[in-house]
């Protein structure tokens, strides 16, 4: 790493952690200017446009979810046990990650969901490969015998999804001390419901 | 209705529409005086401040949510049928409601999580309220012998609240065709689980 990268990483974690509180749309170059101490010109020689500003702290946030939860998830052997994971992994990622705001990728998907553009278009892609990963994990527990052949590997990537969603709601909105056990209940009794015999 | 309070509720609805779109912290006094071609010192006479106006927003979705989902929902008769009616509305709210940019309140519950303030508050007391009363939906399933008796009502809540975001963001981000038949799906299983008998 150059100095000029190690500059753009300090920069880019700094917005990932203003962005995580105040959104994408909060993030305001020259604010992130007053809190790095640099000047605004210095800042567009590293981003060009607020556009790519957001583009680079998404692809940020994702490098790093990819290091802490997917990377060490998919060690785990396939099937349930791989799943289980990758989902463990998921639901500690606000608490590793350390964001002040949350996840600014949960933010972001309510942000840039009326918008278009290239910083949509990549959350949309990550998020997309986020599912296909979970269902392709699920297709691997259904070819292990770990879950019966008929589940819907898309549905539960889907569901997945919405307990998690629900998750940072209750935990981060609601400040509801059982966010984390209904999480935990809520993905059980789709494993259990996945297993069981019909 | 006074000419005043008319001219307020025209007001509140714009607000909310654009609210929708850019969060409640991209929708400025100046953003929505333009908007409805009003002064801004005529807008400040109706809110006082941008966070009164945020919190008229709250209000103003809440009520109409309670109009189109919650009275008519709580027609149903007592139990399954009317914990599927509110489901039902609850998920055809964003059409009926037909904001441009979905659910003001789903954006505002990512947007206010780490703020403080009364919009903050209200929101949680909102949310919660909401929570409790299909908390105590589902209790009337168990009590008419619907549901099962071990059948957890906060849980089956939360569950539920779980789908809904999982549906929001996989109809306006994701885009996705299924994500109707998906959240359907979702509801039917948690459904089927809570009349399971053991």
């Amino acid at each position: 790493m150059g100095k000029g990268d190690v500059t753009r990483q300090v920069i880019l974690e700094r917005a990932t952690q203003v962005a995580s509180e105040v959104g994408l749309g909060g993030l305001t170059i020259g604010k992130l200017a007053d809190e790095l101490e640099l000047s605004k010109s210095g800042l567009f020689a590293h981003f060009g446009s607020k556009e790519s500003l957001e583009v680079a702290i998404l692809e940020h946030a994702a490098e790093r979810f990819v290091d802490l939860v997917v990377k060490p998830g998919l060690r785990a052997p396939r099937g349930e046990p791989r799943l289980r994971s990758l989902f463990d992994r998921w639901r500690q990622w606000p608490k590793v990650n350390a964001m002040p705001g949350g996840c600014v990728l949960v933010a972001a998907a309510v942000e840039l969901d009326d918008r278009s553009g290239p910083a949509r278009d990549l959350l949309v892609k990550q998020q997309r490969d986020w599912r296909d990963l979970l269902a392709a994990t699920v297709r691997g527990a259904v070819s292990e015998g770990h879950f019966r052949k008929d589940v819907d590997p898309e549905q539960f990537a889907h569901d997945c999804h919405g307990v998690m969603l629900g998750y940072h709601h209750a935990l981060r909105l609601l400040r509801d001390p059982m966010a984390e056990t209904r999480a935990i209940r809520a993905f059980e009794n789709l494993v259990e419901a996945a297993r069981r015999p019909q």
